[in-house]
């Protein structure tokens, strides 16, 4: 398969590189690295993206950006770039990447555990998280021939360094993990699913 | 208590005005209706509402507008009504109300199935239903002192004149059930849930 991959170049990006490209040809995308770029936040970047990737039989989004902070300081702005980046950036991804995706292609999506076990500083993640898990739900009914799926990671166990003191209690995944919920997702055949790891 | 009611000469709004009126003080709040008007897709509106009706022990939002249309005609411009009005409106009324929320008050939010029982055209209420529902579980944990909860009913009994050839094989709940349901979040303790109701 020719799968496009953005966020090839971070954490859960590299995994899924590592377990899909011994099978199959894997383009890699970032915003400012990779073999091509995109901004997710913008349309017109992500159907730029297409025209020069041409037809894929499957989207990999390991990408996504939004606002951590206490909901005490948050205002209608802080919502923005979720909603923006991380998740109309990714719906916008399948409303455009649609028209070049083969038959039988699939897309998946990263979301994560904030949307139903919320940390502090988590609201914007959350909402983003499960925006995007009932979007998945909803829309696979209405792809023929096309498929989409979402992986809800748990904290990635490489990136405790940083965040350990925001996930206490949280139970680490390695990033490899979660990679195997990428291929189950382009290499199986379920659609419209949310799948959990960790 | 001071019950603020957007959304209240809705049909589930009606059902709650009657579930809630004989035990609180109900200000009835409509776009173009009720006590007080709100345009809950304007900050600036529902600062004014806020302003206008003082401090409250709970505010019940049973409004909220988002675009049904098939999967396949939609756009990144098809989704902005349901992010902007169902969605950032309700966030909005938490953010900017609990300025105006005294000690212990709730807020109640209108959320429904098709976040997870998906039909034709649902995509965008079922994105913003998602989001809400995850919202309203990670917002509940840092808001010391108030409450926040969803209330998600199925398709209404009295809305299938219109909506049942989109909702065929699904049991329609009477709005006077669903607004049991508001009762609950308003005069419970929960905070944090989603009432399902159908």
């Amino acid at each position: 398969m020719k799968i496009l991959l953005i966020g090839a170049n971070g954490t859960i990006g590299s995994a899924i590189d590592n377990e899909l490209s011994p099978r199959h040809e894997i383009v890699r995308i970032g915003r400012h690295s990779g073999d091509v770029q995109v901004d997710i936040s913008d349309s017109a970047s992500i159907r730029a993206l297409f025209e020069k990737t041409g037809r894929f039989d499957a989207l990999v989004c390991a990408a996504g950006n939004v606002t951590f902070a206490p909901l005490g300081d948050m205002t209608e702005d802080s919502f923005a770039l979720g909603l923006k980046d991380k998740l109309m950036g990714q719906v916008n991804l399948l409303l455009i990447g649609r028209e070049f995706a083969n038959d039988g292609a699939s897309f998946t999506f990263t979301t994560g555990v904030l949307s139903h076990d919320p940390i502090k500083s988590g609201a914007s993640a959350a909402l983003v998280n499960g925006a995007l898990d009932s979007f998945v739900r909803a829309a696979a009914i209405e792809l023929p021939g096309l498929r989409v799926n979402s992986v809800s990671p748990n904290v990635l166990l490489e990136a405790m360094d940083k965040y350990a003191p925001y996930f206490r209690g949280y139970k680490p995944v390695p990033a490899a993990d979660v990679a195997l919920a990428y291929a189950k997702s382009v290499e199986g055949l379920q659609t419209g699913q949310t799948f959990h790891v960790g």
